[in-house]
Formats: structure tokens, C-alpha cells, sequence
């Protein structure tokens, strides 16, 4: 990374910001490899809204400029578990978890790439991973080299994608968190999808989270449900 | 066209309407080429919003189930002559016109996209061209191709985007809907830029409209403004 981090000091990025683990491990990066860091989040109704609030925190306290984006059009075009109150299933090798809501990934790094370029900022940071993932079509590697080409082609404005969590599993992500120097700040992420203030542990979200602090060997600072 | 032809004829299309003349020529094309036709409107809050008026109209005369999504994301987030007062002005080789909205065909089809797989619909229909246009990066084939497979990969859903006047000018575009039978049904599109009831005959969308039926030795069935 040496070459690429002392080009990078020189720009802006813009965080694709959730306020859970992944995307806070990402503001951390960000703001360690590039000289200005914005970040931006959605507001889609989803189950879990409260992960907003941890955002907001989270943004406030490392003093970053956040701008939240509200998205209505997930909630009436598109039928899946984190938008209407169905089962919460992890997905098969033939099935899509009940959780993915199409075209989520698309609209989002579509309006970061919009928004970036209003602020002149050329680089997208997004905590997006397929190794220890959901199985979502929208988190894999070659959809986010495709959309990189098409956002930049289709605003004539030349965007990187950065995806610093792509190739690790949850367990080596938690100990990058460590070598940032940012794991007492996951204290205020949400991951759980069930969207209550105790994160409830059995979602396929939370199983993810536990397991890969478990498997890094260092203690989770958010509360779960007895 | 004689293979592909008879194979659409089995499968339904979701076409991207505008109200305006080459989205209307698309739809009375698709109507042409495939079993079933639906169509889609965006309501971003355009300064010519009177096209959706045109759109409602045309897809009742036509029997085509329309959704109108409204979009308020480009308001905020971007600048433009097509959502603020400012002046309309034609690009140059060097500056993109200032009628140009940062990522505004991205958005479209992504929510096309996400739309035609909640309907099961694998056929996406759009009036894009890049021979006689504003010079808009998201209405070139490289663009769309891109796209194409970005939606593709995104929700692990194989969606082909039709663009059957990517490469026709206005007159081969009015001939072309000529041929189809679809003229008067011209009558009830909206081009103009301006979006007053008549035409100003001036703006750059009219230019090109005008121009195109010239050129075809047709007459435009829309009135204009003295």
C-alpha cells in the first residue's frame, strides 16, 4: 500500500457510512489514508433505522461531515426481510438471504458518486466484503469494478472505488480495527438487523459480528441480549 | 432484426418513458416486439414536469400499465438548468450543456432495473442516442452496455437494455415511428425544455426536435410558440 497511501494523502474521500462495524472500520481507514474524509448515509425505513443514530454519533465524534440521503423507493418497489416485518433467513446456495433488497448497493454508490462529485471528491470508500459476507450480489468484487466503470462513465467524471475490507473475513477486519486504533469506537455501531437498541445476538448480522471477534480474540464492546 | 424479433415476441418489456417523442417512439416499438408491454415515468421535480402529463396520457391511450417514481434526490444533491432557473445552454466539446443532471440515467435504469425483476420482466427499453444528442455521458452505447451489466451483476438478475435509437438521427427516428404508425400519437408528446403547453421552438430539445422532422420531410403534430 505504500505508493498507493502517499497519492492518496493528497485527495478526498467519501464514506459509504452505515453506522455498523464494517462501514465505521472504513471511516477509521479512511481518515488514516486521505487527507479530508466525508461520509454519507441512508435513510431507506430500513428495520434497523437505529443504525443512523450510531452513525450520527459516530461522524459527530470524529468530526466528519455527514449528509444523510432518504431513499423512499426501496419500501414500495421492492419486497424483502429488512423492509417488511417477514422472516430474517440467511441465504443457500441457490436462494438469496431474505434480507437482500435489490439494488440496494447500486442506488447507494450511485448517489455517493453523484454527491462526490458535487463536493469534487474522487474517491468512494465502502465497506462492502465477500469473504465473510451475506451472500448479497451487490457486496462482490466484480460488481464493484463494474459500477466503478459505469458511474464514471455515465457522469464523464473518473471515480475509484475503494473497498479496504474486501478480501478479509470478519475476524481479520476486527484486528485492522485494532492496528487503527478503533475498536473502542465500534462501542457505538449497530449491526443487528432486528433494529433493537440490544443487539439480539441470532440474526444472521449479529451471528456474523460475534463470531469474527471471537475468532480475533478480542471482546465485542456493544451489549447483547441476554 | 428477423431472429431477435421472434424471440421478444415471448417476452415482456418495461420501457422508460419520458412523455417525449423518442420514448414514445420506443414504446410504440416495444409494443411492436414483445408480448407485453409496461412502462415507467420518473417525477424528479423537472422544470418540463409537464411531460408527465404526456406520459400518463399516451400510456392510457395505449393501455400500458405506468408506474411514475418520484425522485428527490437530484433537487438537493445536484446543480443544473433543469432543476434550478438557470440558463439552458447547448454543451461544447470542452463543458457537458448545463441542462445536464449529474447521474440521472444511472438512477433511471437502476430503478428500472429494480422494478422490471420485482415484475419478473428481463427486457429493459430506453430512447438513449448518441448520433443526434445533448451530449449527455449517459446516453452513450459504452454507458449503456456498462450499465447493463453493472444491474446484472448487482441483483444477480440477467437484464438486456434495448436502445433501438442509439444509433438514428432525428430524421431517421420520425421515420422510423412513421413506419411503425405511430405519428399522431406525436401530437400528445412534450420535448421542450421549458415546459410551458407550447413548444418554445428555441431551446435546445426543440432544435433537435424540430430539425429531426424537418430533415424527415414529416410534419410535427405539436404546436409551437410564434
Amino acid at each position: 500500500m505504500g505508493q498507493q497511501t502517499k497519492n492518496l494523502k493528497k485527495e478526498s474521500a467519501l464514506v459509504l457510512f452505515s453506522g455498523g462495524q464494517d462501514s465505521t472500520t472504513c471511516l477509521v481507514w479512511a481518515l488514516e489514508n486521505f487527507k479530508e474524509v466525508h461520509a454519507i448515509a441512508f435513510d431507506y425505513e430500513q428495520r434497523h433505522a437505529i443504525e443512523l443514530k450510531s452513525a450520527k454519533k459516530i461522524a459527530k465524534l470524529k468530526n466528519i461531515p455527514l449528509r444523510i440521503e432518504k431513499i423512499e423507493l426501496f419500501k414500495s418497489l421492492t419486497k424483502n426481510a429488512l423492509l417488511q416485518k417477514t422472516e430474517i433467513k440467511a441465504g443457500t446456495k441457490k436462494k438469496l438471504p431474505t434480507t437482500f433488497v435489490d439494488g440496494r448497493n447500486i442506488v447507494f454508490l450511485t448517489i455517493a458518486g453523484i454527491y462526490a462529485k458535487q463536493l469534487n471528491v474522487t474517491n468512494l470508500v465502502t465497506g462492502v466484503c465477500e469473504t465473510d459476507y451475506s451472500g448479497y450480489p451487490d457486496c462482490r468484487n466484480k460488481f464493484i469494478k463494474s459500477i466503478e466503470k459505469t458511474l464514471s462513465l455515465g457522469m464523464d467524471y473518473k471515480l475509484k472505488i475503494h473497498t479496504p475490507l474486501m478480501w478479509k473475513n470478519k475476524a481479520q477486519t476486527v484486528k485492522m480495527m485494532k492496528k487503527l486504533g478503533g475498536i473502542e469506537l465500534l462501542k457505538y455501531t449497530h449491526t443487528c438487523y432486528e433494529g433493537r437498541k440490544l443487539a439480539c445476538g441470532k440474526c444472521p448480522a449479529c451471528l456474523l459480528r460475534l463470531n469474527g471477534f471471537k475468532e480475533a480474540n478480542i471482546k465485542d464492546p456493544i451489549k447483547y441480549e441476554q
